[in-house]
């Protein structure tokens, strides 16, 4: 028995984030009802041993604790909100957590909307991609009180290496688009740094080698680096959510009235490779664009 | 005794970087000849043991191994060139060794030269920034035939964590120059990110902690991040010298006929911090060019 067991868990998105979320959930010996707006992986899940729900009012009738991992902020608002949403079935005293990259706006609205339904709201943003889902060894940053937060965490700590209570809802949002921030524009300059050493005539494996142990070293050279090198650019995270992450963060820039001049331009830089077809490559392809 | 007891090794450029550098080599065991233009900190060296030579053809005539760790690729070339320069006063089979962030194209010429006059050159530089250079765990990227390289090894071992042979002559300054690509983008990247947070209302040391362990995470989060968290901006490295590398990375990039977008928009946010005033503090003072 894991360390979830008794406990009943609603989990609605089951991409290439949630499905292994949801499956190390099961593993930790939550019982889980999931829902997905397409069938196949439902079915898939449903084989494990996972029971299905038949829409998100459906989950949150049958559900607690309601884990949201859906693709971006209008999803989120439809799966509350629409027709069957979440908020038509929640109990009292739910708690709902928005483990996806979210609008910090929107979520300071939907955290309001369903407080007033008398359940708690949680942003619970992750970094760390589908290696990171799948191997348990995630980065969580959530905006919540610490009530919610506390009851959220044993949830977390089946996913997570590092775990950490930013601040007030909305709070783990702010976080994330930071940490958007930081990979979109560090895989830029990492793509950069590779082109110009291969244009000069020199290695990029033993360039990133060589930078290894110094200021430049990250998770994204090591990890994309690697991908630049080799040429493979499965994802890993797509480049259109990397493009759609910093969108976002830009937004937020704009309605507090700030200029993210990095931010900008490697959105634009995005946006290139998009045009180009590579938009359900990894975001490491950006250095296609360069070269 | 150290490692290199009986080794004589000149040293020309006593600054941030060469000054611990050149301790460490003492420490070490080696005999050091020193050479700096000004003089105060000869002096300070002169009082542990150290000698001093009257210029850089002194130290050449007196040492079989010269180390440069000057400020810039003028000052290189002045330093081998120049009147009373290294190349006066070189022995057969000498081997100079540049750890300084030198130019590529110069690089490959000086070292032309000096092997024309008998001596062999090693480009080597260094990231790891002043605490690099005074714990001895600096990275070394080094550019040389391998003869160079294993005759320069054991020095290098002296002061370095990650020391890798790139390829020959030049390679290492086109790693320096991917590094600082990395090292320039990425602190706007966390500047960025850190800025925007604060403007959220959420604290940007929490968002620090926050994004430690997934994607975002490097050395330029821990280090300069911490920095600007705490606003203290001591160099370290100092913007005006980062400046002057992204602008040295562009001029390499231009000769081949490449463009590097985000190079060239930090290099830019360098020259506003500079107009700040700000040239003189470190480079992870960028942040406020954002706030």
């Amino acid at each position: 028995m894991g360390t979830l067991s008794g406990i009943t868990i609603g989990f609605i998105g089951l991409g290439l984030m949630g499905r292994p979320i949801s499956l190390n959930l099961h593993r930790a010996g939550a019982e889980l009802i999931i829902y997905n707006r397409s069938r196949g992986i439902v079915d898939e899940l449903v084989g494990v041993g996972i029971k299905a729900a038949t829409s998100p009012k459906d989950v949150a009738e049958r559900a607690p604790i309601i884990v949201l991992m859906v693709s971006d902020t209008p999803a989120v608002e439809r799966v509350l909100f629409g027709d069957d949403g979440v908020a038509q079935g929640l109990q009292t005293g739910a708690i709902v957590i928005d483990m996806g990259t979210t609008a910090v706006t929107a979520t300071r609205n939907f955290a309001q909307q369903i407080k007033a339904k008398g359940a708690h709201y949680v942003d619970a943003p992750v970094s760390g991609g589908q290696v990171g889902a799948e191997a348990a060894t995630l980065a969580i940053m959530v905006g919540a009180s610490e009530d919610a937060f506390a009851r959220a965490k044993p949830i977390f700590k089946v996913l997570a290496k590092n775990i950490t209570h930013v601040g007030e809802g909305g709070a783990g949002q702010v976080a994330k688009a930071a940490n958007q921030i930081i990979v979109g524009v560090t895989i830029g300059a990492v793509a950069e740094a590779l082109a110009l050493a291969k244009k000069a005539g020199v290695d990029p494996a033993k360039v990133r080698q060589a930078l290894a142990g110094g200021f430049a070293a990250s998770r994204i050279l090591e990890v994309h680096g690697l991908r630049m090198v080799d040429q493979t650019f499965d994802p890993g995270g797509k480049a259109t959510t990397q493009r759609k992450d910093l969108a976002q963060a830009l937004e937020l820039a704009q309605q507090l009235g700030m200029e993210l001049p990095a931010t900008a331009l490697n959105r634009d830089l995005y946006d290139k490779l998009i045009e180009m077809g590579g938009g359900e490559l990894d975001h490491s392809a950006l250095i296609k664009v360069l070269e």
